[in-house]
């Protein structure tokens, strides 16, 4: 009967990756996903409740770092250092793996069900954000204000990142897109390039 | 046969928010709406598509004010300040109407669906804002986190405005949440009350 496959997660992320991109989300069955990875439905469901969790698993690990590293921040630092210091860590767990999230980021562009559920993740991620500041002693409102700041120059970063045409680094990338956050907020005008 | 009903989507909108605050938004129907309203099934689908498009009709109205106010701010202002002017007019339209704000509010949190609804309608708006923002000749990635960080100062004068213990006007809260914005961004620390 089904026993623990080494690599099988790992396996399965890739085949679901490669046909999503190939014939669309929507056309792709899990069937297909485990046939292609050369392994059975059952298998697949022991590492994803659905062919969506492929692309969200991910979250959680993301989450994890970018909480960690900012609880884990020195005490004396101001907010948004905090949320920086998660933010970098979160990216360093990413960066290796820029072909990767270029091809998820296209699979999740292509479906409207998709776009909905990274909002969502991302929402998630900053909800996370805020309560991990209020533990470190951060009132509201500038637990919500900062943690949503810090989402917002994430996501800048990572466009940034996955661009055909980067060649920075993602923690690089973060740094540069803080420093455009606190230029724009005190009411400069933007620079043509940030890098 | 049915005619046009002076001030029947005012009506509706109001059976509608009593109905979901009453019984939960899952447990009404468009038929129940109707007749609270004293209007027929009919005149419901001529004003929303559904029970849902009843909470989120004045989203459009709230996109073109805070587009149309950012758009047509003086040329030679920086980008935050292109935005503010956004949100000020968006925050002034809603201003009188915070009782019903509230109401709205509490029907949203309830359910996940429109919880979900909620951060796409925001995001809407944020590309909205993004937009506005390349219009104006602003490059990216700074049209685009302006935007973001915009919609966050929305969203967290908004939370303070709909408390019940706040008495200040929504305008006024967003000005002190982009003060907070420029001060958490420079590094500095959050003073208690930003108020």
């Amino acid at each position: 009967m089904a026993r623990w496959t080494p690599g099988a997660r790992g396996r399965l992320e890739q085949a679901a990756f490669e046909l999503y991109s190939e014939n669309g989300f929507d056309n792709t069955t899990v069937a297909e996903i485990s046939a292609r990875a050369g392994l059975t439905e059952r298998t697949f469901f022991r590492h994803f409740a659905d062919k969506r969790e492929v692309l969200f698993g991910g979250a959680t690990t993301l989450q994890d770092e970018l909480v960690g590293a900012t609880a884990n921040a020195p005490d004396d630092v101001a907010p948004i250092q905090a949320v920086a210091a998660g933010l970098e860590a979160a990216a360093a767990l990413l960066s290796e793996r820029v072909a990767l999230a270029r091809q998820r980021q296209a699979i999740i562009a292509s479906s409207a069900e998709l776009r909905e559920r990274e909002l969502i993740k991302l929402a998630s991620l900053g909800d996370a954000l805020a309560e991990t500041l209020r533990k470190r002693g951060v009132g509201e409102p500038a637990a919500s204000l900062t943690a949503e700041i810090g989402i917002a120059v994430f996501r800048t970063a990572f466009e940034r990142w996955i661009d055909e045409a980067n060649d920075q680094d993602f923690p690089r990338l973060i740094n540069a897109s803080l420093e455009q956050l606190k230029s724009l907020a005190a009411g400069e005008r933007p620079l043509v390039d940030v890098g």
